[in-house]
């Protein structure tokens, strides 16, 4: 939304002057330390009032249209209650394979049309860009669900909220990624939202799934710390969150390189031992076995209250962008 | 749900005395004669509510997420039809097939990151004791809306509560069942339901299809009357309840078996003859040619209010178990 | 809706004395001159209140069945949004290929079914009739969103309101249609729609593809004027609403055939040069080449804004048929 045409029959409370009124939300990289700040404190906000009273009629009378060109339960589940949470409605399209795009209609062109008919537009594109294009084009805010191996903004900020919810700041700690560093999207997001604060890096991943080169550089040029392991026990004692991604059998060129590794990057009651008391354990999901279920029910398990962080960062960005925040 | 945390932020209004407040709906043999006789009249009310004002915000604020691992339109839409009359919003997810569930994710977890987002969860799936699964992961009520050849506890109370509403009571009815007695799950959960009134049950069937042994030692261990027969004619003329089911030309070994017995098994003005005028035809719906259509229009037709009744059934498990009933 | 069923308990409010109420809408012969005039008005009705307040609760607490049989992405949304916008609930069936229909439900059937839960039923089908099929088997109104060639009705009602909002009056316009006018429902729809006014209708299309005979002698006999043409230089001057469908390869038995047509139905910029500038260019959507995104920004493509006016035809119909109109 490059210029939102100014509107003179918005209704009263339409707070016009709200700094992200009419914003897309695209990429980790728009936002700087204090943007931070403030989405996490409309979270917390969100976070309040549901835990309160459920539900509540900020954005009653709007319209999201949840626009996913590929499947993510979990992603489009979470905007649908963020709306619904707000006492907002939701047109849900997932079946675009079928639908007119197959007759060659161009995203611009889907959007523009979608966008007569909502208020604010979520697109989950299997395309890197793809939440570019849409936003060039539509006079709505877009939000970035997920585009290609690109961004999914709104994963990175959930893990940064969940962060601050769960130990109260961001500054002095110690974040260990472990397991698959070189495909996770989650972690490179989370990695460079984590150089707007003081924060050291450990990367604990098999050779062949290290965190890529461009990363560490990128990051040792805002003078983080960061350091690269083979194996948990040298930083897991210091580390104040443990993010977790699954080492999938498919990287690897044979069964046995597979075999050698994996049990190196699974994390249970027992390797958690030697952990501090005062620390989480945090995961995109789905897991599979790269956590084992014995630990779920340990306080320090923060990955479904993670999920919880993601309906509270998706309400506060829905709140945001349509000038009610 | 074993076991509810007390959540100190509860919204005033929640009545959690109430006695089905955070209660798992999984199957049939969990209620007694007074559970049903609440069921029934909390359902009942749902009626008058419906029919005087259409909706009313009674789980205005709550969400209900939808989880088909199967479709079922009937059954989906009636839970959706139940949330959005009473003022509350649905989470349909319905493409499970294609989500986080192929990477491998347990049901467990894909329940305990949907009550991250909802307030309770109707669950449809293909394997039987997965409810019984999803309601020991979550926290939050889970209703089994049928399980594989397990349970479909909410067909069952619509199937009792269409025969309260219609003929007035349970007690002292002749209910008789017909058709393919032996793989209908609806007629073995109702017949497992009528154990807890004083009826008699006669099943009529091919011989192929005959209602299981072991339901039949169970009733009879609760010392109901119970019949069985090859044809309709010795029963007809005393039914109070005549539950129609279809005969799959698929449980044949050759359709030439099929061709001799289908005719008896098939309803229609002329048969209805020698039939009572205050009884009801039931049908658990989709039909296909075992109810001849020139039948509808008979006020005896009941199967369409019976899909009315399911909206009513599901309207009160919903307010049950959120606590508002 | 043969006969609606005077219902005692309809909530104060419910205007039972609107023409409209419980009727279906099922092809655009139904209504005269009259009937569309009011159409437009309570459609312009709708437009001033969601420029105005976005979304109001006109419909609160009603519910819609949007019963897809084939996907169109841009049918079912604009119906979704305009209960949403209504303060209304929208039950999505989109799946029937996998539902009971496929175990040989008739539609009948599934009608009746989902009246149950709704109180109105929006119908997408791919064969023709299939509209009034269902709306002789319901009770509650059935709106036709497309019926295989046969009708949508609703579409032809948001082509002649985006003329009538755009241009203020529809008597005394010239209306080229460009494209394929053979396979065209929209174009057809339209053509007739436009015989209640004094309209003079263009057709511009390959040999292959040229308006049907009986369309053409059915409007000559309510003495409307209609030109035919190979190419638009001839009327594109005098043009006041140019009609674009696309030509599809598919329709032509050799490649060389299309290959050699095919620029002449495409407009760009430069072809706009010669037409009106107080005139408008439509097009059903989606648009593939047919239309060149370079005249996109043209104040007479009105392309987009026309799946604006579908939102306010879709609400006005709704609301109309819901009585509350």
């Amino acid at each position: 939304m490059p210029t939102p045409a100014p509107n003179p029959h918005l209704p009263f409370g339409d707070q016009r002057g709200a700094p992200w009124y009419g914003k897309d939300i695209l990429s980790v990289r728009q936002f700087n330390r204090e943007d931070l700040e403030y989405i996490f404190a409309v979270s917390h906000e969100m976070r309040t009032m549901v835990e309160r009273v459920g539900t509540f009629d900020l954005l009653k009378g709007k319209i999201l249209a949840n626009l996913f060109y590929e499947p993510s339960t979990r992603t489009s589940s979470s905007f649908t209650a963020a709306m619904e949470r707000l006492g907002g409605s939701v047109i849900p399209i997932n079946e675009v394979k079928y639908s007119s795009v197959t007759k060659g209609e161009t995203l611009a062109d889907t959007v523009r049309t979608l966008e007569c008919y909502a208020d604010v537009v979520v697109l989950r594109h299997p395309e890197t860009g793809s939440a570019a294009i849409a936003a060039k084009a539509a006079r709505k805010p877009v939000i970035n669900a997920g585009d290609g191996t690109g961004e999914h903004p709104t994963q990175a900020l959930l893990d940064a909220l969940t962060i601050r919810e769960e130990l109260g700041h961001l500054d002095g700690l110690t974040i260990t990624m472990l397991g698959d560093l070189k495909y996770g999207r989650t972690v490179h997001s989370l990695a460079r939202l984590s150089s707007l604060y003081k924060v050291k890096l450990n990367y604990v991943s098999p050779d062949l799934l290290r965190m890529p080169a461009e990363i560490i550089s990128e990051l040792k040029a805002s003078k983080m710390e960061q350091t690269e392991h083979s194996s948990l026990d040298p930083v897991l004692a210091e580390t104040d969150v443990l993010y977790v991604t699954r080492v999938q059998k498919e990287r690897f060129e044979n069964e046995a390189d597979y075999e050698k590794v994996k049990g190196a990057y699974v994390i249970d009651k027992a390797t958690m031992k030697s952990a501090k008391q005062r620390m989480i354990v945090m995961h995109p999901l789905p897991r599979v076995t790269e956590i084992s279920m014995d630990f779920d029910e340990d306080p320090r398990a923060a990955y479904f209250r993670q999920m919880e962080y993601g309906l509270y960062v998706r309400m506060a960005l829905l709140a945001m962008v349509l000038g009610k925040a």
